[in-house]
């Protein structure tokens, strides 16, 4: 399916534009970046680089596409033929999947003709800055659950395809697990689930309605055990499952003196390895609020898929570079009030302190590479075509190893600074 | 293409653990409603309803889909059988799209068995809690606007689809036109545009850049006059396009000052018909704020996708009634603390005072209507039939229609309780 029109009008317009005027045709170079890291974050989590080369893929003006935009007389006859051949065959580089960024951190760069590059920004800035906004509040939910295992469940609180991206950007900084089939079918991501109150309640009591599903799921099962009362419950729960029931989900009401009376209850019956899963409206403040509480296990939904506070990364998709008409490569930036650019084609690095932090973000227009700097940017697409896909699995490694570079106050979850200083060279 | 995935792993064993238990079959009512107004919101607005019954036309569970839940052992093969042959056969009211809600507003009502009715929990959550959230906020932007058109750009913020609802929605709520291709190719909602300043940076001067805008779009195009030097802009637009240059962009800055400068500039050029548009960062504060400045039009992006501060709109979907194994319809609700529900098929009026303004949502479980009282609930699905479609252009002659019975306080911006109160009769 054509992700063509996945596009502002402007693109299109600015395009016919350029292609009467002749600059269409001169080398341009946009670079995706944040000014700034919204919600006072200490860093960023890039995500949503796989899907852009998806997406990328299916980047194709057909008959369709066509037909829509001469109808609407969108744009002109020249400009309709020039589409009905666009393919990007240009290059991208960028951050990896997983990597983090931070301010002015150019993510992702496209080199091309103004032409062929112009027409990508919406597609692109989209999904960077929906996928990237989710890793970062997952990444910071990783954090606070502090190695206890997150399911994502977000999927009904957002737009039914954002659902999966989020989950599959989740699933990157560190959740274990989604609720979203399609997370599952598209992107291999593990699901997982437990039950809803409407189970308990479809049944003419809660001890049928947990009998109905130890029969048929296992007594490795998970039981809500909130539907009515949640002490009644539990005894139902152990009574049926024995010892060998795999969890009971609390869902409301003050979870860590919930959790603790559940594991008392637990314990007194001998359900010592049965874990509890608790849900509820819970962030990454939340998390970090029941670490001392007997949890096994988050499930989290509204605040993951909404960016707890940040659903959207503030990025933006500049031109820093292009031909002059003379045929030199320049670089050129805005100079609107409040909005600071700087020009030029970036090379970017992450220089690390001698116990192996990272302690600078290193951006330079030369190509000379500094002692000890990491490259930051590596090749998305070359000559048009995807060479950067990964393993979602490797992303999801980055992730967990560049966390564990940074500076210990970068997992502070209050409003800051960036954790780690942007310098330019 | 299938929409049966986008679906909580849970929705689909709990219904194997229903078909083995036999309650699967039960007769089952399921509400979808929000407890609250989130943000301290006085209305929300019903958007999604004409994208339920789209998706719900393509929720089937095709060889793709059952490959992927055999392979993945999610549910077993009696239900694998149950799936393939599924179709919703039962019947859904709701609220119109555009109508307005309340706390506890019945939104939407699902009936049929509970095997067929839980599994469009997560894909109608997803729409309508999505798209609810954009067109409600989006409606705070029209009234705030007092009649200037709006155009909704925010497509870049967002997942690249919700992008595409969010234009759907905003259009619902009273936005003019959106930048999204694929919200007038998929939904007819008028596109628009103006140009960016990489339009301008490609060029070797801002005069070179106006000149190959104007000759290719006409001197009624919008030209972005804040790439260098305002005032500058402004002198060469009009020297360019003479006074019949349709309108000028001010993207950055403060945006009341920017405007009257402009405005004394055009006019004292003699383009007395040169529109002025903003952008940048504007929600319903800033454009309330605008109020009295000389701005003909607003863009707004990322505030109207990420809902303003409210990104999702807290609607739950709750089994409200099931058939006992007597077979007889009983009300049910879950007594989880903090989170009231209440049982019953609802019906739902709103009234009205004596000069027609709104003053009370009704609802009820009798089916006798109240004096005076208007339905809110209609038919949306029979026997599995969609029954409900109408064009986009019906929600949004609602939508405008609504607003205007509601009391003068629900346009207040500030935080607050709802606009009329919800009573249960």
């Amino acid at each position: 399916m054509s992700t063509a029109l996945l596009t502002d009008h402007y693109e299109l317009t600015m395009l016919q534009a350029a292609l009467r005027s002749g600059a269409a045709h001169r080398r341009a170079v946009f670079e995706v970046f944040a000014r700034h890291l919204p919600g006072g974050r200490r860093y960023g989590v890039v995500a949503g680089t796989g899907r852009v080369l998806d997406e990328l893929e299916h980047f194709r003006f057909g008959e369709e596409q066509l037909t829509f935009l001469r109808d609407n007389r969108v744009v002109d006859a020249s400009t309709l033929e020039f589409l009905a051949e666009y393919r990007f065959s240009g290059d991208i580089c960028g951050y990896a999947e997983g990597e983090l960024y931070f301010p002015a951190s150019p993510i992702m760069v496209v080199e091309g003709t103004f032409a062929e590059a112009v027409l990508l920004e919406t597609m692109i800035l989209s999904i960077l800055n929906h996928d990237s906004a989710i890793a970062s509040a997952a990444s910071r939910m990783h954090n606070a659950a502090g190695g206890r295992p997150l399911i994502e469940m977000g999927s009904r609180r957002t737009h039914e395809r954002a659902a999966v991206a989020s989950a599959r950007a989740a699933y990157v900084a560190g959740f274990a697990s989604t609720s979203n089939l399609m997370a599952g079918h598209l992107y291999g991501v593990p699901t997982a689930g437990t039950a809803a109150h409407a189970f308990t309640l479809l049944h003419d009591s809660e001890r049928e309605a947990f009998e109905a599903q130890i029969a048929s799921l296992g007594p490795d099962t998970t039981l809500l055990v909130d539907t009515y009362d949640v002490a009644e419950a539990v005894r139902t729960a152990v009574e049926l499952a024995g010892n060998k029931l795999g969890a009971v989900r609390i869902d409301s009401g003050d979870l860590a003196a919930a959790a603790q009376e559940v594991r008392e209850q637990l314990d007194a019956l001998g359900a010592f390895d049965t874990r509890i899963l608790v849900t509820s409206d819970l962030d990454e403040y939340a998390i970090a609020a029941l670490a001392a509480a007997p949890v096994d296990g988050y499930g989290v939904g509204t605040s993951l898929v909404t960016g707890s506070g940040v659903p959207t990364a503030a990025m933006v998709y500049k031109l820093v570079a292009r031909e002059t008409a003379a045929g030199e490569l320049e670089p050129v930036a805005k100079r609107s009030v409040g909005k600071p650019s700087r020009g030029g084609r970036k090379h970017a690095y992450r220089l690390f302190d001698d116990q192996g932090r990272a302690d600078t973000e290193l951006i330079t227009t030369s190509a000379e590479a500094p002692e000890g700097g990491v490259p930051l940017l590596r090749q998305l697409v070359r000559g048009g075509e995807p060479v950067g896909r990964e393993p979602l699995a490797d992303a999801r490694a980055r992730h967990a190893e560049r966390i564990a570079t940074l500076p210990q106050e970068a997992l502070h979850l209050g409003r800051g600074y960036a954790a780690i200083p942007t310098e330019f060279a």
